[in-house]
C-alpha cells in the first residue's frame, strides 16, 4: 500500500492504471476506520482492479459549533487497517492540500438536502457535495463506495453524480453493526458504557418499526415515526434530534406506506450525535 | 467530422483516444459560429490531437426575461464551419439529453460572479458553471478553449476548475474583431446597420482608455470608467448596462492603476445587448 499526500502524486500514480484500463474503486472516508469502512474496501476489491481510499476530515462539512476538532483521528492505526484490507493507495491530504487558496466554489444539491441531517446541519451537504466532487476529480474512479448508514448522503451523491454527469458508478453498501445492533460509527468511541447500552434503542426501534410495517400494523407513515420516537424516549439519556419517515431516495414526504421508505433517526447521547436508519423497499428489492 | 447527439456515444467515441493518451481539446459553444469560435478551434488544433466542439444553447444560463428563444441558431451552417475548421467531434445534444430529469444540482462560484454580467444577469453564472462542469465530465478534455470576450466567464471557469480540482487546463484566447473593431458575437446579426455603426464606440472607447492608461493620463480607475461612459454616451442608440474597471481575474475593486485591470462594458442597442472589454496587464504580459 502506498500512502500519498498530494493530489499531483496521486494523479500520476493512477495514470498508468488508467491507461491500462484497470478499474479503479474509491472509498472516501474521514478515517478512524471501523468494519463499516472495511466492508466498503472488500466490496471494492470484488469489483475493481485498484482500490484507492481517502482519509480526510473535511472542515467544509462541519458547522461552526460542530465536532471538527474533536473528530477522532488515528492515522497510524488507519494505515494498518487499510493495508490489511488490501487498499492499494491511501490518499491522506492535509487541509491546505485540499483547499490551497480561498475556495469560492460550492456544489449544491437542492431538495434532498433540506430534510434530516440537512435540516439539522445547515451547509453540511454543500461541504459533502463539494469535497466529494473534488475527490472524484482527483481520483477519477470507475466506482465509488458509500455506506448506507449515511443514507441521505448516498441519495445526495447519487443525485449529484447524475445531475453533473460525473462518470462514476455509486455503490451503496449495507450498514455494518456491532453484534449488539449498534451501527458502526467513528463517533461510537465517545460513548460511555451506559450511553452505548441505551443507544441500542436506535437499531432496535428501527427494526421493530420495519417488522411492524411488514406486518401492516401502521396506518400512516406518521405512525411509524411516532412509534420510533416513543421507543427512543424510553431511554433517559437519549435526546432526539430528528426521527422521520420519508420516500427514498427523493426524501420527499411519502404518499403511502407502500412507497420505498427510509426511516431515519439522529439522537444525541451526551455530546455524541448518532444516526441510524432502515430502508424498506417495496418497489425494488428488500434491503 | 462526426456529429454526436448523446453523452454515451461521445464518451465511447473518445474512449480509444483517451486510452491512446491522445490530447483532447474542447471548444464549448452555443453555436451560430463566427471567426471567434473558429480561432478557438485553431488554437486547439495547434495544441491537441483531437478537437471536440459542443454546440448547446444552455437554458440554465438564460434568465426568464432573456433571449433564449431568440438566440440565433443555424446548425447546418455551423456543421460546415466546424468541419472546415478541423473539428473531429461535434457534440450537439438537445435539452432533454443534457437535462434528462429534474436537475437539483448547481455549481456556484462566489464573489467573481457578483460583478458585471453576474450583477446584470442573476443566476447566469450558476448556469454557466453548472453546464461547463457537466460538459467537462462528459468530454473529459485535457485543454478547454474560451474566448476572452467573456472575460468574466473565463475568470469564473478558471476559479471553478481550480476549486473543484477538475483535471483540465483552461486556455483563454484573444477577442476576435471585425475589421471595423466590433467584437465578434453571435448576437451581432441582430444589429441594424445604424446600430452596428454606433456600436463601434465600444471597441473604440475601450482602446482609447487603454492607450490613455498606458500614457498615465488617468488618476483613478473611476476616471477610466467615467471616460468610457462619456464616450459611449455620444452614441444616441446606446443604453449602458454597465461600465466598470476591476482587477482581473479576481474582479475585486482595484487598489491602483497598476493592478492588472479589466475594463468591461455591456451596452444595449435596441433589444440587443453587447459586451466588450480590454485587459490591461501590468504584472504579467500585455494583452
Amino acid at each position: 500500500m502506498k500512502v500519498i499526500t498530494t493530489k499531483s502524486e496521486l494523479r500520476s500514480s493512477l495514470q498508468s492504471s488508467r491507461t491500462d484500463r484497470k478499474r479503479i474503486g474509491f472509498v472516501p472516508t474521514m478515517g478512524y476506520l471501523h468494519e463499516g469502512h472495511i466492508s466498503l474496501v472488500k466490496q471494492a476489491k470484488l469489483e475493481c482492479d485498484i482500490v484507492v481510499m481517502s482519509i480526510f476530515v473535511n472542515p467544509l462539512q462541519f458547522g461552526p459549533n460542530e465536532d471538527l476538532n474533536r473528530y477522532p483521528r488515528d492515522f497510524e492505526r488507519d494505515c494498518e487497517l487499510a493495508k490489511k484490507a488490501g487498499v492499494d493507495y491511501l490518499f491522506h491530504p492535509d487541509v491546505s492540500e485540499m483547499y490551497p487558496s480561498q475556495s469560492l466554489t460550492y456544489v449544491r444539491v437542492g431538495q434532498i438536502t433540506e430534510k434530516l441531517c440537512g435540516a439539522s446541519r445547515p451547509g453540511h451537504f454543500d461541504g459533502v457535495a463539494t469535497v466529494v466532487t473534488k475527490l472524484f476529480q482527483i481520483v477519477q474512479p470507475d466506482r465509488a463506495y458509500f455506506g448506507l448508514k449515511d443514507a441521505q448522503q448516498v441519495a445526495v451523491i447519487e443525485q449529484m453524480v447524475l445531475d453533473l454527469d460525473i462518470p462514476v458508478t455509486i455503490v451503496p453498501c449495507e450498514i455494518v453493526r456491532e453484534s449488539d445492533g449498534l451501527a458502526l460509527s467513528s463517533r461510537n468511541v465517545f460513548l460511555t458504557p451506559e450511553q452505548h447500552q441505551q443507544a441500542l434503542i436506535l437499531s432496535k426501534s428501527l427494526q421493530m418499526a420495519k417488522d411492524k410495517l411488514a406486518s401492516h400494523l401502521f396506518e400512516s407513515t406518521d405512525q411509524v415515526s411516532q412509534f420510533v420516537i416513543q421507543q427512543i424516549q424510553t431511554q433517559s439519556l437519549a435526546e432526539i434530534d430528528y426521527v422521520d419517515t420519508l420516500q427514498y431516495p427523493s426524501l420527499e414526504s411519502p404518499n403511502s406506506l407502500t412507497d420505498d421508505l427510509l426511516i431515519a433517526v439522529a439522537v444525541r447521547f451526551g455530546s455524541t450525535r448518532l444516526i441510524d436508519n432502515v430502508l424498506v423497499r417495496h418497489n425494488n428489492k428488500e434491503c
